[in-house]
C-alpha cells in the first residue's frame, strides 16, 4: 500500500469499499476511529496486502474486496493482453488464486471469486476490454446484492428484536463489514428505525479491537446508544438482566449450521445459553457453505501472535511470552437460536 | 506518591510489600512488566493513593498494605502524641477508616484493618511508640500469616492438579498478589515443583490486563512455561482440549461459598462447566466473610470508564462512548469445584 494514494474523507456515510475508474477506494479501517482515511488500491497485489493486514475486513466485505481485486487485475492484465483473452484470463486467474487465499475461514472470499471465475470461462469474445467490463459488472452485482441482502437482513431481523432491547453485538458485523447496512448492525439499525429505546452493547473484541474501534463509531454516526465493554465483562452483565439478545454476524455457516465468527463468539454463545438469552446469527446466504456438513472442517485462521501482545505500539506482556492467536472459533448449531439471512430467518435444530 | 522515593529495583525475587524503618516499600505493578520499579509510601495518605490506583493489588496484598498504612499512620500520630495515646488513637481510627474504604470488593482490607483496630482497643500502656511497635508487630504478623497461608495453599492445592496439567488462570492471584508466593499461582509454583510438565495459560483480563502484565511476568522470573491468551478465547481453548483445570484467586468469599473475583471469572466459571472442566478457588481464609450469607451482598466496585476506554495513553474507541466497568464479578458456589484454603481442600455443594 506504499503506493496508495490518500483521498479525501467524506464522513457523511459508511462506506468501507467503492469500485472507482481507477481503482478501489477502502476505509482504512486500521486507524479508525481516529482517523477517518480513504486510501485507494491501484492493484491485486495492494488489494491482498490490504486484506491480510485487515484494512478491508469483515467476511462480505473481503468477499467484495477479493472481487474488486480480480477486477484490478483484469484492468491491467487488459491492458498487456488487450488482444489475447486467454493469455489474459491465464494472468487474471494467477491473482486470483492469490487473493482467494489471503483469508481462509471467510467462505464468501472464495464465492466472490469462483463467481468472478465463472465470468471469465463463460466469456467467448476476443476482446480484453469486453472481458473486463463484465468483470466489472459481475464485482459490481457482488457489492449491490450484498447491500440489498443486508438490507433485507435488517427487515427480517428487526421482527426478532424485542421493545426496547438491550443487545449484545461481538466484533464488527456492521457498514463497515459488508457493501454497507451490515449484518448483525443491519438488524440493529432496523430496529433502531422502529423503536429509538433499543441500545447496544458493544464487546471490545480483542485482539484486533473491533467492536471497540469500529462497531462504536458505526453506531455513533447515526446516533444509535451504544456501550462498550471488554470481553470478559459479558456473563456479568446477562447475570445483571442486562442483555436481551446476542446478535452476531458469521464467516462461514457449515450445513448443518455450525458457525464459524470472530474468537469470542462461541464464548458469547455458551454463556448466552446459561442465561436463556436467545443467540442470532445474521449473514447472506454466500456465508453458507453447503459442500461441509458441520464446523469441524472450516478452517480457522491463526494470525500473529504479535496482535495479542502488542497494543498501540506497545506489549502488554514480558518479552518472550508466547500468545494463542486464533482469528475466529465455531459455534455449534445448537446454541444459536436462528440464522437471520436475507431470505428470512432459519431456525436452528 | 509524588514525594515516593524510588529505590533500587531488586530481580532475584518476587515481593510486592515490605515494611522498612522508614516506609513501605511498594512493587509499582502499574509499570510491570516494563519497568520494575520500587517506590517507597511515606504516610497512610500515599498507601491510600496506591491502593485506589493499583500500585498495589490483589486481595491479600491490600489487606496487608492496609496494615501497612495503618503503622505509617501509627508511627506519624506517635510523634505529634508521644504521651497521649487516645489522641494518637483517634488519629489512627480516622486514617485506618479512610484506608480501608479504598476499594469496597476485597474483604482482606476490612479483615486486617480490624485486626490493626483490635490492637488499639487491647492496648493499655499510655506511651504512644509502644503502641507503635505492637502495631508494627500486628502487620508484620499479617504479613507473615499470609505468606505462609499461601505456602500452605500450595501445598494442599498442588494435589488437585493432574500430571502435566493445562492450567487456566486469570488476573494474578500470585506473588505480586500476597505476601508472596500467591494463591492460585501458589498452587502453580507448588505442583511445577513435582512436576515440571505443568503449563499455563494467563488470561490477559481486562481492562486492567494484570494476566497480560504481571501473571506472564511472574511466572517467567521462575521459568513456568505461560501462554498468554485474549479473554474471550478462553472457551475456544477448553473446547480444543486444552485445559485440564481452571484456578483463580478470590477477592471475597460468602458463607455459601459464593466467590467474588475480578470481573471475567464468573464468565470463566460458565465456560468451565460447559466443558466439564474442574474450576478452582484459591484464598486464605481471611478472604471467607462469615458475615454474608450469599454473593449478593458482596459489594461490586465499578471503577472508572477510562480503563476500559484507554490502553497505553490512546483510546480504543471513539470520544463520547460509554463504558461499563465493573472491576469484579459473582462467581456462584455450584459452579465451583473446590476452594482450597491454608486448612485444606473446601468442596462445594
Amino acid at each position: 500500500m506504499g503506493s496508495a494514494a490518500t483521498i479525501a474523507a467524506s464522513p457523511s456515510q459508511v462506506q468501507a469499499i467503492s469500485l472507482a475508474n481507477d481503482g478501489v477506494v477502502l476505509l482504512d479501517q486500521v486507524r479508525l476511529p481516529h482517523e477517518l482515511r480513504y486510501i485507494k488500491i491501484m492493484s491485486a497485489d495492494e488489494m491482498r496486502h490490504a486484506i491480510v493486514t485487515m484494512v478491508v475486513r469483515g467476511a462480505p466485505a473481503i468477499g467484495i474486496a477479493g472481487a474488486f481485486g480480480v477486477v484490478l487485475s483484469a484492468r491491467e492484465h487488459a491492458k498487456a493482453y488487450p488482444d489475447n483473452v486467454p493469455a489474459c484470463v491465464l494472468s487474471i486467474l494467477v491473482d486470483a488464486d492469490l487473493l482467494a487465499q489471503t483469508r481462509p475461514t471467510a467462505v464468501n472470499l472464495q464465492w466472490a471469486i469462483n463467481r468472478m471465475k465463472r465470468v471469465m470461462s463463460d466469456f467467448t469474445g476476443d476482446v480484453a476490454e469486453t472481458l473486463c467490463k463484465a468483470l466489472e459488472q459481475e464485482a459490481q452485482a457482488i457489492f449491490d446484492e450484498d447491500l440489498a441482502m443486508c438490507e433485507a437482513i435488517g427487515r427480517h431481523g428487526k421482527e426478532v428484536v424485542p421493545k426496547s432491547a438491550q443487545i449484545l453485538t461481538h466484533c464488527n458485523a456492521g457498514a463497515l463489514a459488508t457493501a454497507g447496512y451490515g449484518t448483525a448492525l443491519g438488524v440493529v439499525r432496523a430496529a433502531f428505525q422502529v423503536d429509538p429505546t433499543i441500545h447496544v452493547y458493544a464487546s471490545e473484541t480483542r485482539p484486533r479491537l473491533q467492536g471497540a474501534r469500529l462497531t462504536t463509531w458505526e453506531l455513533q454516526q447515526e446516533g444509535i446508544p451504544v456501550t462498550l465493554i471488554a470481553d470478559n465483562m459479558a456473563a456479568w452483565l446477562m447475570k445483571q438482566g442486562q442483555v436481551d439478545m446476542v446478535i452476531v454476524g458469521a464467516d462461514r455457516i457449515a450445513k448443518n449450521g455450525d458457525t464459524a465468527n470472530k474468537i469470542g463468539t462461541y464464548s458469547l454463545a455458551l454463556l448466552a445459553r446459561a442465561h436463556n438469552i436467545p443467540f442470532y446469527v445474521a449473514a447472506p446466504s454466500s456465508t453458507i457453505d453447503l459442500s461441509i456438513e458441520t464446523g469441524d472442517e472450516i478452517p480457522i485462521e491463526t494470525r500473529h501472535a504479535d496482535e495479542v501482545a502488542w497494543i498501540h505500539d506497545e506489549t502488554i506482556c514480558p518479552e518472550g511470552i508466547p500468545c494463542y492467536n486464533p482469528a475466529f472459533d465455531v459455534t455449534p448449531a445448537e446454541l444459536i437460536t436462528g440464522i437471520i439471512t436475507e431470505n428470512g430467518l432459519i431456525k436452528t435444530p
